[in-house]
């Protein structure tokens, strides 16, 4: 029997209406480069708006697309860094029946016209900091129509317009067009780290329902006394969906701009009394480092008003949340999500009878956590046999949920999805374990996974405790080949300035944590891992030049 | 564009697989009738089970129900009171394909036959301390072929299973049947303070949204780390959603089952260690009195670990706000929501810059507060014509929203929606004021509304600040006929024990916060005002009584 409730569809303009009268004066705070200092280094200019003006300026930018002459459906691009520009993006572009695609700006020149080819974009709103990259797209992407300037340009660009100009001489949408919740409204590649990058199609249906999952406060706890900074970028996975979230329930956003370092951080969560922020593990390390420098230097930062830091992307050390909690009494929740889930599928609360900061609840944050409402997970044997969920079992990851992809952007990447006991599933490409609680922990990615006598090693849990001794900086664990078992684990590490260790000493000291044949037979000592455009080590890289590292009788073994 | 999302539909057994996996140790207490003591008052006796035991029954209740030969839509009323078993109704039933119709308990026995009948309900689970109506409901419902016992009976009644061991009986239900988001999950009546009730047909995909908008903190803020007492009763508009919010996020809930009065409540708060409830204005007039009692005795109770007290049903008076602020620093949250809108449309909140515990905060969390996202508010005068949102311009409030009704069942009461715009909405017969921020206050309802001279006086902001009076317990006000100028307002009043006023002390008392000609010419000192089945006063019988009181020469003035 049908229901009688009303036919509703789940739409952007939900939000974008929210922002405009219930919060229209509730505050956007952005830095915007302004030139640079005698030492060469990029200077900030705060710059204050309110959500009602963003709201204003969005459906703004809503009619002046359409009267470009776009169809419903077409692919407006962005290569921007965060700030209310970008949100008036995020908010103008799909409620006016377009498709936001934000494109990584981290990608070679090369890649962002693959891309904006591949999605058949016909505007480009591009960061004045980027411009110089305008020639070269306009000449790769025949198909591109239109670009705007966001920000002001030190000189003209032929056939180049400014955003904000063009913007301001339309009127606001005075009408949604009728929108179906399954239509697409955001598109985003996922890194490409094999192959060539694949395009995820968020819907209206799925943006929405994201932000409701995600507020509440054992996933994100944001409501309107919050204010908020994303540091993760708006060009990819819509910030974890936090410019909807926010908007949708009135929290002030903060965004960083092109600033990202330690110092720019903790100023700005200082400044603005930041209450909820996120960003990806590398970050919170240059933000650790400049919080104990400032300690020390007996002039810390006021960041009391942090109720929780949100860590996603990859895999949080234990030691990082700790040395958080310990030192600075700052909250890390980790998340897992990917590009093509939105991203939240999980997050690492502990169950009320735990204690947060005891032995048992950081190894439980240390842990991706359980899911949000509405997303399901399982793990699969090479077989596709379902695994038991026993904390020890380690399989491919399966998720899905009204925010998954279920296919990606002109029907590519189809192995990524199987169908598993009459339900569509998307492998996401780890490897993990459950556990009865419903904890997932991730092992590694399965393309990095060390097959060592026929049995699987996992490098996270090993790269973690590696990261938790006090002379390492950073470390990535990866197969070398080995004659005997195929593969063995072998520990790239970067050391702390000033630091010395051994491969023994570290072998010793993870030792505890670990089965044997799970160490790693050697150590290499090295400058810098190399680090892709999402923030993630590049651990292909590294397999190519340390592959033969045994064969080579291991050449700067300490 | 169609976007690449999966398309999985919004339903119940996602609430039932979350409690029976990440959260099945998580407590659910019920206070169950255990006889009388020497006073012949009702003795309780705490029965505590785990969402893990409560999924496994429901799933037993609904391959229970399927042995039964109901078909996909079929109705199972319930007559029960707020506890574990109704709980496992509230999840087993929908999950099975059953549509789960709650009747409410208050109503007279022909009326419940009524309700029964015309939502042609096949199976009746029923609530032992109301067997003694099953004769009567069996003879007047041909059409109810199964009625089952919760809890144990005295003696047997014959065609009467008992609930538990028929459950029991049964396996968990191996698989969920193929469910539409739009179908079906809930039924509720409307009360029918005019006319027939009329039913409500709640959805999956609406129940689920519900839960979702619920759960964050500008709303009810549940969590898992948070203990749930919903004193509003299950067997109306699903206890404001509670049910289902709190198992999605696994929530410890807490069940008062037939035991309302201030004491028990304060007592169970008090040993369960309660963070929210959620209740009528009358359960906490009597609350309050309980509290100032322990307090003046010098035997408070410990309630601090309360976070939140929502109110709804009806507008809590500021004065009421204040008392719990100010005597026990325990919080009121106003809400508001219909049977219609499954219920949840508003919360009142205050927006950051605003002391909640200011004259400007108290001011806003008397009024109904800003609509939870998705819900949209309007407000038309007698044309049809919008007003404008000054938080003046008083008129019929409409809403919208993906969880609000579009018809009832059997297409009845069509009068109650009306296009405007181009879009669908239902008029909830209150009138109210919208402000620019969006807040909306409720003025009175429309029938009550009183017409004085042409112009409208609303009841409501009457009535509270008469209740604010140190004197007044209680205080309706209503229309009387006036031959000069139509209707005039009549206030009625109970007083506190031992308390004495006048008309003209309270008119004194209240005159500063209105116009003169909304002051009332007259006031009924009563002992009680009439109540209805959901715990609002019976304005309609007050009506009938003092229509002719001016004529009649002001009989009881004071």
């Amino acid at each position: 029997m049908q229901s009688n409730m009303m036919s509703v569809p789940l739409t952007i303009p939900f939000i974008l209406e929210r922002a405009r009268t219930n919060f229209r004066e509730r505050e956007v705070v952005s830095l915007l480069p302004a030139g640079k200092n005698e030492q060469g280094q990029p200077l900030a200019q705060t710059h204050r708006t309110t959500y009602g003006e963003v709201a204003d300026r969005a459906l703004r930018l809503g009619a002046a697309l359409q009267s470009l002459g776009l169809q419903p459906g077409d692919r407006v691009a962005t290569l921007a860094v965060n700030s209310f520009r970008h949100l008036e993006a995020y908010l103008g572009v799909p409620s006016a029946g377009f498709v936001l695609h934000t494109v990584n700006i981290r990608l070679h020149p090369e890649q962002v016209a693959w891309i904006l080819n591949h999605a058949e974009d016909r505007v480009l709103l591009i960061e004045n900091v980027f411009a110089a990259m305008i020639p070269a797209i306009k000449a790769a992407c025949p198909k591109l129509e239109h670009v705007f300037v966001l920000g002001a340009l030190p000189q003209p660009f032929p056939g180049v317009g400014n955003y904000d100009e063009w913007v301001m001489g339309h009127e606001p949408l005075a009408q949604y067009p009728d929108l179906d919740e399954n239509d697409a409204a955001a598109m985003c590649y996922t890194s490409g780290t094999t192959g060539n990058p694949k395009g995820v199609l968020y819907s209206h249906r799925s943006t929405v329902l994201h932000s409701l999952a995600s507020a509440p406060k054992d996933a994100l706890n944001v409501g309107e006394s919050d204010c908020v900074l994303p540091i993760v970028p708006m060009f990819h996975v819509n910030a974890w969906g936090l410019p909807y979230t926010c908007a949708i329930y009135g929290a002030k956003q903060v965004f960083s701009g092109v600033f990202s370092d330690g110092k720019s951080l903790a100023q700005l969560m200082h400044d603005e009394k930041v209450t909820i922020t996120a960003g990806v593990p590398t970050i919170w390390m240059g933000l650790l480092a400049e919080l104990d420098r400032a300690q020390q230097d007996g002039q810390p930062y006021d960041l009391s008003r942090i109720e929780r830091m949100i860590v996603g992307g990859s895999a949080a050390p234990e030691a990082i949340i700790r040395a958080f909690e310990e030192r600075h009494n700052l909250r890390l929740v980790q998340a897992w999500g990917m590009t093509e889930t939105h991203p939240l599928g999980t997050a690492s609360g502990v169950p009320p009878r735990v204690d947060p900061c005891s032995d048992e609840g950081y190894k439980l944050r240390a842990k991706q956590g359980r899911t949000v409402p509405l997303v399901e997970l399982e793990i699969v044997d090479e077989q596709n046999q379902v695994l038991p969920h026993d904390g020890k079992a380690m399989g491919r990851l399966l998720t899905r949920g009204p925010w998954v992809t279920q296919s990606y952007f002109k029907g590519e990447g189809q192995s990524s999805f199987l169908t598993l006991n009459g339900k569509l599933w998307f492998d996401t490409g780890d490897i993990a374990t459950l556990d009865e609680d419903g904890y997932m922990h991730i092992q590694d990615r399965s393309k990095d996974l060390i097959k060592s006598g026929g049995e699987w090693i996992g490098s996270v849990d090993l790269e973690n405790a590696i990261m938790a001794h006090p002379a390492v900086a950073q470390c990535a664990v990866i197969a070398m080949d080995d004659p005997k078992w195929d593969e063995r684990p072998l520990a790239v590490v970067v050391l702390r300035p000033g630091e010395v260790t051994t491969h023994e000493q570290l072998i010793e000291f993870i030792a505890p944590k670990f089965a044997k044949w799970w160490l790693p037979d050697a150590t290499v000592f090295t400058d810098a891992l190399p680090i892709g455009a999402t923030g993630k080590f590049l651990k292909r890289e590294l397999r190519e030049e340390y592959r033969d590292y045994q064969q080579r009788g291991f050449p700067h073994r300490s």
